[in-house]
């Protein structure tokens, strides 16, 4: 049985979606099938809507519909939270203490695939920090082999500003079991660990 | 910090999706503001295309493009498949040794749901068989409960016609392991026992 190409076609776009498989591009396309057409052009709008009114904030590079994103446009840069994704954003604003700006990198630092210094949004970081008023960089890299080297990298680039820079402390998670802890977790844990 | 009302939008649609849960539509929504206004466009388009030219099959009330799906247009009637849901279709014909058409309920009897013969195809099912033709009913509904009672609740209705109505065979799947498989499928399979 061949599939019904506009059937396929939509299959094939949600297929592309990150970490969806065959199977449930599938049942998403089934989904859409059985809604009706109001509902289906709503969402399909919202896709159009979102990509068109969405961009970079010039600030920070975190997403808004605005020029500036209301983060940045309402609060110190005292205190700036590097991240390497627009969703790290969301993670930290979760917690509610950090009252602080962010600067989102797209990305980190990579040999492998290529990328280097100018790929990602360091420039925009360093030009932030010129512009004066920085008192601490919180680098807010995931703590794997890439977000440790990029963090490193900046901290080299923005010691001669004088500024503080600290990174997030590491250690075992909240919840977790140490039987299950990796050893690096658990070195690391150890090396830092604090007097009660 | 206040999601931007577009993201915010797109996420909730993605988050309708089924399985979805709003981590997961988070990560499709970011993947959607990540491409290029002509890929979005295209995808918008998909989804209103796919739901606007695809509706049931007048004969077998599997999804098409066509007033009669391909499969209803090409093969003869005298098996005819009955299952749940399109997507048991595909399933069927991964198999490719079905040269039969098929008959979707969209849906299976369940009282507890409120679910009765009525809500389901089983009448278009009854004047296909009436229109002549048929000589094989094969009753291809999931395996548990409410699939065996609509299977049976059909047979019942088809036995005036004097055709065959085979149900698919139960027993332990292959590659499985014997160890893990629950009693009522051991149970089953044991009945169903064949001489090698």
């Amino acid at each position: 049985m061949n599939q019904i190409e506009s059937l396929e076609r939509l299959i094939n776009f949600f297929s592309n979606l990150p970490g969806v498989g065959t199977k449930t591009a599938q049942r998403y396309a089934y989904y859409v099938l059985n809604k009706d057409a109001d509902y289906v052009r709503d969402f399909a709008n919202a896709i159009v809507e979102a990509n068109k009114n969405i961009h970079y904030c010039a600030n920070c590079g975190n997403f808004t519909d605005k020029d500036i994103c209301d983060i940045c446009a309402t609060r110190p840069n005292k205190v700036i939270c590097v991240v390497k994704e627009p969703k790290d954003v969301l993670a930290i604003e979760k917690v509610k203490d950090f009252k602080g700006q962010y600067h989102v990198l797209h990305g980190t630092l990579s040999p492998l695939d290529n990328r280097g210094p100018d790929d990602i949004k360091i420039k925009e970081l360093l030009t932030r920090v010129q512009q004066g008023g920085v008192e601490e960089i919180i680098m807010a890299t995931n703590p794997d082999v890439e977000g440790e080297a990029t963090a490193m990298y900046i901290s080299k680039l923005l010691k001669p500003f004088g500024i503080k820079i600290t990174r997030l402390s590491q250690g075992v998670s909240m919840g977790s079991d140490i039987e299950y802890a990796d050893e690096v977790t658990l070195a690391r844990a150890l090396e830092d660990r604090k007097e009660i």
